[in-house]
């Protein structure tokens, strides 16, 4: 990868949290998760990224040990009384379906955040799944950035949509799941959800579709990109999936500080490639002990799989 | 399209039948369908095609009306007293779920698929989904074809395995969908179902997952080909969709003669590109209506959805 090289700065913004996953094959607890966590592991492989989140004095120097020696600034990782972010899920055989045991916002639930100043012109900017409200108060502190990608979920469709709107407004790349597509743009076919979804605000639609793969609008007028998953004999825990596929796929586009139709298909394929790795092992573990050389291995993986020539 | 110029015929055997379909879009009284009626449409754009198949005297002189000027053999179509194979089915607006609403077997009970001399030398072989004792008289009649292609389903699978399997150490390329795929491997994760289907015979399992494309087993050892559908805005009827994608896989192999893993990758393409033909309208009327010319545009375009460069 040439990502090295050059490098435009991601500012990051989500969640840090504390997971306990149960699943047919063990269970883990109180781990670090969160989804500028799995974002940021992710996109650090590529470029340098500033991390913006809150955790409480439990978290002690958790973070330091997740991110030492990787290109992820903690300045903007408030620490504050209480504790921080909890969730628990489950997943029964089918990985695909998890159940939510508890989710305990704690210190996230007072989140107001605070872009330091040395962020505040970063040229790539990323807003993690939380309330569209924050969203819009992280555009507000920062200056001018190049590209702005975002991701949601179905709570913010249902309980912000105004605010939600506001947000899509001044986002050039969303990211976000199918059954999100369909309910934010009320489309049950996903090419017409992603057009729709364009006439909100961003040029460009990438919508996950989980073991299906990931669907992308292009440029072009109609013209689409798709990526299948990797057909992977063992998912162990799909936890972070999604938010380790936009690290992948933003860290790459901010590492090559280019977003033509050309980067951004290899960026999709960056992103499932960062993804199939995270869902190997519980929570980061496997990001924690990925090599670029397994990057670059795999994404040729990926090039052989979907390769054709014409005829 | 060169695949003119060489071309090996592929014998077929399957199913013609009369389809009435209802979907919230319309109906179709009585129309020309039937496995080997879909697969012979799509094949012929690629090869000549021999066809065995039966149907009862009400057919009249349909299957020269729907294969006029088509390279379609029609010597194996016997025609016998009794009423054509009748399928009734109804879709409500998912469209991948289907409800059979009769299936009338008629003149198909008494089948006795008859090669006849003319087509006994046929390098390529098409074992549409009917008995598997069936597929096996096929292949008893036939001389040392090169490459055997074969369909089947869950009412085989179930109702027959003894026979079923014996005409897997027969075929060379099994092409079935993902829930087919899992039910006769006994394998829920389709990279395992393959590695399993591939110990029964066929050096190559062809998995079709509908709309969320197609995954292919190729030689190397792990290594998949994987293609996702076409991101279509309109699916108006996907009766013939799986047989249509066989038409167009098998069609291109024995046309360009070559069936090299660059070839069957490039043969999912055709497949494919077929299949998202066939769902543009009712019944086999886009495939009546489709030319080389638009077959040619949209495996280019499936070239952009798919490419993405090395970085």
């Amino acid at each position: 990868m040439a990502a090295e090289a050059c490098g435009n700065p991601i500012l990051a913004v989500g969640s840090v949290a504390f997971d306990s996953i149960k699943n047919p094959f063990g269970e883990a607890n109180r781990v670090v998760g969160g989804s500028v966590t799995y974002f940021s592991l992710a996109a650090s492989f590529f470029t340098d990224v500033r991390l913006v989140a809150v955790v409480g004095e439990d978290f002690a120097d958790r973070g330091a040990a997740v991110f030492a020696g990787r290109r992820v600034d903690l300045a903007g990782l408030q620490t504050v009384p209480g504790e921080t972010f909890r969730w628990k899920g489950e997943y029964g055989f089918d990985l695909n379906q998890r159940e939510t045991i508890y989710t305990k916002l704690n210190v996230f639930e007072q989140f107001q955040p605070v872009i330091p100043e040395s962020y505040r012109s970063s040229p790539f900017v990323f807003l993690g799944n939380i309330h569209p409200r924050l969203q819009l108060e992280v555009l507000d502190q920062v200056t001018a950035p190049r590209l702005v990608a975002a991701d949601t979920m179905n709570y913010w469709i249902e309980g912000t949509p105004d605010e939600l709107r506001e947000v899509l407004k001044r986002v050039d790349i969303l990211i976000i799941n199918d059954s999100e597509a369909r309910e934010l743009s009320r489309e049950a076919n996903l090419v017409k959800a992603a057009r729709v979804l364009k006439t909100m605000g961003p040029s460009t639609v990438v919508i996950k579709r989980g073991e299906h793969g990931v669907l992308m609008t292009a440029s072009g007028d109609g013209e689409f990109s798709a990526a299948p998953a990797l057909p992977l004999e063992e998912v162990f825990d799909p936890t972070g999936a999604g938010d380790t596929f936009a690290g992948g796929f933003v860290g790459y586009l901010a590492g090559c500080g280019d977003t033509s139709d050309a980067s951004l298909a290899r960026a999709i394929i960056y992103g499932s490639t960062l993804a199939s790795f995270a869902v190997e092992d519980f929570s980061i573990d496997r990001l924690l002990r990925l090599t670029k050389g397994e990057i670059a291995d795999r994404f040729r993986h990926f090039k052989r799989l979907t390769h054709f020539d014409e005829a």
